[in-house]
């Protein structure tokens, strides 16, 4: 904890508490956001919702309205209750969902970005941040790499900002080149980049599957899909030799496919190395220096030990790191979502890989 | 062997000899097709290339063109020698590489079909195949169902043809209404759909990612993304509960992704299972009545272990039937491709689950 007390969570990591590596803090409307807006953007924004492929039932617990009704993840008192207390989270690293990559419009979306920057800082990062638990990201709209740079500039250096984040709803698989000015800039501050799912098919952003699927269900289970290609277009394109200090978190996007695709992209690289001669390794080798996974929705079969196994099999006490998605539909519990761990990697999951990719003490 | 004669193969199977799931017949030249059509298609087909995303070195084995010079595939006596008695195939499942559902016009996807169609029937099915090694495919153009029911239609009942095949390369998950017609006709006559890749991203098909790819290494390694989206499609859509007789085969499009992918659906079914009423058991439980995997191009980690394990998670003794891809680049070889494996799991994979998915003599 920076403020020093004594935190004994019950997830059982001790007194320095865990890390939660994706936490959803809400405006109370979009008010809160316009208020950061100039014109034109202040009319034209509406806030909310992104179209379709919504969760038929409910977005987010339906425990997590906060008392005064207000939207889940607007209550930062009721926020550290029901979430930070109760699991002794020692660090909250936020996401805020702006949904700023939708818009055909590149300054629209990078005043998006902006202002729910300006709007995270004065509150959940300042006013609302005595102890120091909240952690923020700096929203980016990828339609504008350009501008994403400068906006990356306007923040870093931020002493409660800690990451980049963009949505993995694309156009092009992230390893292109015009995406760099992003990349370059995260790099030269430190920063790592977070790619969240939930625009992807949406706006201007191409379905990443054979076409448009039909339900939730359908294009919630395949989001995972969109990461792994962005993730073969990271390495295939070079990006981890070209930015060296490059980080990237993937959140949200699954776990359990990462041995799968590095051995298929590992093999095609033993026959195809001469089509990327920049790779000075085999792809999976670029994982430890430059990957994390954050584990919600974390997979759970049947038998325990078959999550185990791949866990052995994806190295996870280097690359993954626990997030819970509060407060949407499939939080993960600290306490419920894992099957028993080893004590050693119950300790980098939950707490020390998280620490040593952010650089909060240990 | 249907002829009855005693055939021991190095794979080490027994008399029976393996069956292999995906061999690559060709034409000698466009001509061979063409000769099959009538106008005004005979005019405008002029075989052969996809577009974008070859193998920069070679699209096929070096040395598998054969000694008349002919394209790799197209000279029966040849893959003989080279291929089915070298490794002592019983079976060798022909898939052609038509291209059809490239083209914007359904009906010039439909001809292009149906000349694949004669010329294979024609050729390596009747006249090429004295002891009944070959067993054909009915090439079909998604793009016009009811054109591709027909084209089940006037080749089912034929002894050789075993199954229906299409490109995965698409603009709509397979699970979606329009295609039906295919999956009836597949379901009325008792054979099995087999998805093949080679045309995603190309023609009239959407790329399954997050927008094109850059290079064919990346291309190749996320073949396997569309493949996993048309099986979430096939199962949340309810496919094999409107078609109980209808089954899939996915060819050449990896394997071990299965297990990580139906953990993820079926953690969502139980939480969004009013959205897909029409499932009566768990997504994953579809699989054994429905779905079976060829194992070419086969993943292997650095540690056997990791793949059997795999293999184990995935009820691999059910789910998997041996392909080598002959005479791709990308070549299986039956007895180098795998890890040891236990006697009766080999036994299932290079030859008796074949055998009954196809019903081919035990």
């Amino acid at each position: 904890m920076v403020t020093g007390e004594s935190r004994v969570g019950s997830a059982g990591i001790g007194r320095e508490g865990i890390v939660d590596c994706d936490v959803h803090p809400s405006p109370r409307s979009a008010e809160d956001i316009k208020h950061h807006m100039s014109m034109p953007w202040r009319d034209l924004y509406k806030g909310g919702g992104r179209g379709f492929f919504n969760n038929p039932a409910h977005t987010t617990r339906l425990d997590s309205t906060p008392p005064d009704g207000a939207p889940a993840g607007s209550n930062p008192d009721f926020l550290r209750e029901q979430h930070v207390e109760e699991y002794g989270v020692a660090y909250a690293v936020l996401l805020p969902r702006a949904f700023c990559n939708l818009h055909p419009d590149p300054d629209f979306g990078t005043a998006i970005a902006a202002a729910f920057n300006d709007w995270l800082a004065n509150t959940w990062l300042e006013k609302y941040n005595h102890d120091g638990v909240f952690k923020g990201s700096i929203t980016v709209a990828h339609q504008d790499p350009q501008a994403a740079a400068r906006e990356i500039e306007r923040w870093a250096g931020h002493s409660h900002f800690v990451q980049v984040m963009m949505d993995s709803g694309a156009r092009a698989p992230f390893g292109q080149r015009h995406y760099y000015p992003i990349y370059e800039a995260c790099e030269r501050h430190g920063l790592p980049l977070a790619i969240h799912p939930g625009t992807d098919g949406m706006g201007i952003n191409v379905q990443p599957g054979p076409g448009y699927p039909t339900h939730y269900i359908e294009w919630h289970t395949c989001l995972s899909l969109g990461f792994q290609a962005h993730l073969v277009s990271f390495i295939t394109e070079g990006v981890f030799e070209r930015f060296p200090g490059f980080r990237v978190v993937m959140v949200e996007g699954g776990v359990s496919w990462l041995p799968a695709l590095m051995w298929r992209l590992d093999a095609e690289w033993k026959a195809l190395r001469s089509e990327v001669p920049w790779l000075t390794r085999a792809p999976s080798e670029y994982l430890g220096d430059h990957l994390r996974l954050t584990t919600q929705p974390l997979e759970r079969p049947a038998s325990d030990k078959h999550l185990l196994n791949i866990f052995e099999t994806m190295d996870a006490g280097r690359v993954l790191m626990f997030s819970s998605d509060y407060p949407h539909w499939d939080f993960d519990s600290p306490t419920h979502a894992f099957p028993k761990l080893p004590e050693g990697l119950r300790e980098r999951i939950f707490s020390t890989n998280a620490r040593s990719f952010y650089g909060f003490p240990a």
